[in-house]
């Protein structure tokens, strides 16, 4: 945690630079403070992964559309102004990225964040979390 | 949002076709009416994602066996009556577009609809939206 | 149902053998018993699908981090003691099968099982689900 997962129609993939907009949002969340100062997203559980589709419907079909999906869960207990800020800052790290995209032709940015829902069971093992909490 | 991700097998890909399945789908969102016979999903933020899995394992694998999960995700206030009417009818458009397949070997096809679980954040950016809210 | 999706960093999949963890992953899910010695998940329900990312972005991306996230969606009703059993054991399966790729280069393994959060639809078609549920 926190898991940063971009859904994306195909078209997007030659038009945009995915890999970059992947490192910028890694940063973006790595960035992030909460009200007592402290790092929101732990360095080593910070991950994005994006997926073009194989094949995309969007809207009525009529036109060369794109969407990009980009959904983010973390865990719970953090406070509903994190929650903004985090997201008030993803967001702004999409826009940045996929603006010069939107102003070419019909294309739809959805930021989700979501608490963690339903979650019965947690469990991580990593030899990688370790190298940035050592002392 | 909505949002219909599909997760399908890799053995489907060769045995359907998933891009006119995409393209039913979303036709059968954007004619959803709900109980003021007001469109349940609004046309610009209507999208269908399909993603063949690279690998996968079902039941005891003693078979050539598929899979084919389908996942809605819409915003919350909408009637149980409106998720029910929803969830029939693109169940009902997975039927008949898969239903040959299902006829030729052993394929399961699960349609879930969630309504924005765990959501504390909710973002949009588009220039594809409004193209539909015009007057 | 029950769904267990494997998200992963793209670097993984030349290192680890992901179908023969797919295939483990269901053995696992098949051979779990609840408080009643009852078979958690049935046979025919049992579905396991991997899926490397196109791109990703690990932590502050010094390093040739990788990463696997695996998400189970069951459906409700279960014990937290069969959470428990059930997590614990799909975990003892990956880390098992990733140790070795543990052991080269900092690799993450997250497991969450969530228990079908704000599903307000659910339905099922089959020609698979009923060779495993025949007399």
């Amino acid at each position: 945690m926190p898991h940063l997962v971009i859904l994306y129609t195909p078209d997007i993939e030659k038009d945009a630079d995915i890999p970059a907009l992947c490192r910028e949002l890694a940063n973006t969340m790595l960035t992030q403070r909460d009200e007592a100062d402290r790092q929101v997203f732990p360095t080593g559980g910070t991950r994005v992964l994006a997926y073009p589709a194989a094949h995309a419907a969007v809207a009525d079909g009529s036109g060369e559309y794109g969407f990009v999906y980009a959904n983010l869960r973390m865990g719970t207990g953090r406070s509903s102004a994190v929650h903004k800020s985090v997201g008030d800052a993803l967001l702004a790290t999409l826009r940045q990225r996929l603006e010069p995209l939107l102003a070419q032709r019909p294309v739809g940015i959805t930021l989700q964040i979501d608490e963690s829902p339903g979650q019965v069971f947690d469990a991580k093992h990593s030899s990688l979390h370790p190298l940035f909490t050592r002392a």
